[in-house]
């Protein structure tokens, strides 16, 4: 099928940066086919979507979240030591049922604000993958391992055996990949996260890790090894690996000299919302930049960022980044931009499929309408997009060329129908939440 | 007429900070009337509204906007010394007719966005009045007062004979404060500035005022008057009248001694969003709230803040200000659902007429709908307005118990008229801003 996407603002993220300000794209079955002016001859197509003026942009990609943890939104946001008094414990009554059900919610949030692709750290990761699978998303999964018994696995071992099982089953899904998910630096044994080194090898898979993310982990590093955590990962052999950093806060100017020659191979998902909001700092994403890693933006679970959507980072990142280098010139728009889209397609490791719109990349999109009361006037698109959008002005979403958003509505659900189903496996949870609430 | 708004989470705001989970607010002509809970027996009323498990708050209280700039907005946002290069040279070709058209469009994306009351600074402030109360919101507006000729005074002294005349021709009205703005403490002369406090106590008129917002103003301060720019308005007499301060970023140690004895009567605008895209940065609330200084949130103009709505405000106040204290527990989510209401009534000196929803009150409130995607689960409703929603989940909207939004649309009016409207004079305006754009 030919769909013709018209009257749009395209804003490509090609290499130079190319932006079509009346132009047209066309999908020929799952991949870009053709990007032009409007005052050319427009090609034909078996459907021709008038995009009213909005701007599109290559699919938003979320490179860390937690899909599972929808039911914990909006529970003990401003109470300290938030992870061991609410989530671990809580993480006892998740069940398979609820964090798939969870899942699909989550992704369904994420098409609706833009989110074409993302990665992801949870249990019932298989269980995931088909919410994922059903709502058409394109994802990288990782199954967490944690040394402590969990709401599927009672020991990391068992849990890592499962993990082969699940990279056999999921490899080479159009969409999906699977990964191993080491929870953090300080929550697995050297052997565990030497091991997960070797299964990753072996299927050349993803890792994804929280790292260098809690002050205590710090500490714990230079006590324990007189290392940082991404040098201790460096010596395991971590950055031969595909290997995804959530976080990053407390990276070091050592980590940037030890990790030099392999700079293209550091790959950081930047969660400014979530790692504020939890008072923890700026992760020095300019000098990430300036020292060759990439860096992607991340949301992080919907307990931490609380919203799935990239506009709330975006508009943070502008506003954390420039006060904390006193430069309200640093990091335009376009650039800000750029990172949500192509930056977080490198971290994924995916950036050869998708992250620009590009003649033969994979056709995820992302139109954003510009009826709406903030989105008047725009002299700059990218600046419409950071400063003044949210994930509500999103109207279509494409991925793999297959529409899922249309008008502002999921194609194939309803929200109403996939809450309720949430709902219906929350009953235990809810129960549990509202007791360690009132403990507080 | 009776409204009877039923079926609503009620966060009222007042003293104790009382909550109706399942509760209901009758209107009676401008005036709340009744407010309770849902297993009571209902009032009878002329008009029922169901509020479908919404979250009903006070109408929020933008306390520092520039209405009359919505065509600045998306122009030059990353650009150092915009003031100078954009700004000022651009009011040039401002017109009486563009200010009121962009008046009425700023008031609209207000109101869409639950903000009932606003505190205003611009030219042609008659103008805006008169679109003001077409539009129905409650506004404190002050002409703005600078040593240069605008786009309408050719002196400081001609604008201020003017602003008598404004503010006797509005004074009593029900919805519309006139005042008084001097546009910074470095762009008037002394001179000025004392004829502004004159008066402003001659009619017991508000001020409002840029101030401790630029480090130049605070260097020029210094070396001119061995002073801060707050200490030198005391001085002046400004703490004497119901003055609105603006940013306060540079908020000094010394400001809080010098003003201990007057703190009830210091009022300050707080502008997270404008203050740190443009770098400038983290204003002293939590010393100024520990110093009894009153404290709204502001967006500033949108050619600063962009959006003008007080969700983003109250994202980006929670993170900033955590992390600025290094302290994840500090402002929780009620007290920032506070500043965004009631701290705004109490800066706009309109605390005896709203910012909480009690008995005898007025009718602003703001319905903000829960079925969206990004609303759920709801553990703690302010947790879910602070982290989780956006403008677009404002549903109904009413100020002195006029219902002004209803169902996310403006009840009087059309967003695409007033853009029309905004677009037909804005044609010199846009010329202008591109080839301006184009000299950078
Ligand atoms: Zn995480
Ligand atoms: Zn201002």
């Amino acid at each position: 099928m030919r769909q013709l996407i018209k009257n749009v603002h395209v804003l490509t993220i090609d290499d130079q940066m190319t932006e079509f300000p009346e132009g047209y794209v066309l999908i020929e079955e799952d991949t870009i086919q053709e990007i032009g002016a409007m005052d050319a001859k427009l090609p034909s197509a078996d459907r021709v979507i008038d995009g009213k003026n909005g701007i599109l942009i290559p699919g938003m990609i979320n490179a860390h979240t937690h899909v599972g943890m929808i039911p914990f939104r909006s529970l003990g946001d401003d109470v300290p030591d938030r992870l061991r008094r609410f989530l671990f414990p809580l993480e006892q009554v998740m069940t398979k049922e609820l964090a798939q059900a969870s899942a699909e919610y989550a992704v369904a949030e994420m098409l609706l604000s833009g989110v074409t692709s993302f990665c992801d750290m949870y249990y019932f990761e298989d269980a995931i993958a088909e919410s994922v699978e059903k709502m058409g998303a394109r994802a990288i999964l990782g199954e967490t391992i944690i040394d402590m018994p969990t709401c599927d696995f009672a020991t990391p071992e068992e849990a890592l055996k499962w993990c082969e099982t699940f990279i056999e089953k999921w490899q080479g899904h159009p969409l999906i990949t699977p990964a191993i998910a080491p929870h953090a630096t300080n929550t697995n044994t050297p052997e565990v996260l030497a091991q997960i080194v070797a299964i990753a090898q072996h299927y050349g898979s993803p890792i994804t890790m929280h790292v260098a993310e809690m002050t205590y982990e710090m500490e714990e590093f230079a006590q324990r090894y007189q290392q940082t955590p991404i040098a201790f990962l460096n010596e395991l052999g971590y950055f031969e690996q595909q290997f995804i950093i959530a976080h990053g806060i407390f990276t070091q100017a050592s980590d940037f000299d030890l990790l030099q020659s392999k700079a293209q191979a550091v790959k950081v998902a930047h969660c400014i919302g979530a790692n504020t909001k939890s008072a923890k700092g700026v992760a020095p994403v300019k000098d990430m930049l300036k020292n060759h890693w990439h860096v992607g933006l991340g949301t992080d679970g919907p307990s931490s960022g609380n919203t799935l959507d990239l506009f709330t980072q975006m508009r943070m990142f502008a506003n954390f980044h420039k006060t904390h280098e006193h430069d309200r010139g640093l990091f335009p728009a376009n650039e800000i931009v750029t990172l949500a889209t192509k930056g977080g397609a490198q971290v994924l490791g995916l950036d050869h499929l998708v992250g620009s719109i590009e003649v033969g990349k994979k056709a995820d999109l992302t139109l954003i309408e510009t009826e709406s009361v903030n989105m008047f006037p725009i002299f700059d698109a990218y600046s419409a997009l950071v400063y003044s959008a949210n994930a509500s002005n999103v109207s279509d979403v494409w991925v793999n060329g297959c529409q899922l958003v249309k008008e502002k509505q999921l194609v194939a659900q309803q929200v109403s129908d996939l809450r309720q189903q949430l709902v219906e496996n929350m009953t235990e949870f809810v129960k549990e939440a509202k007791r360690r609430s009132e403990e507080i």
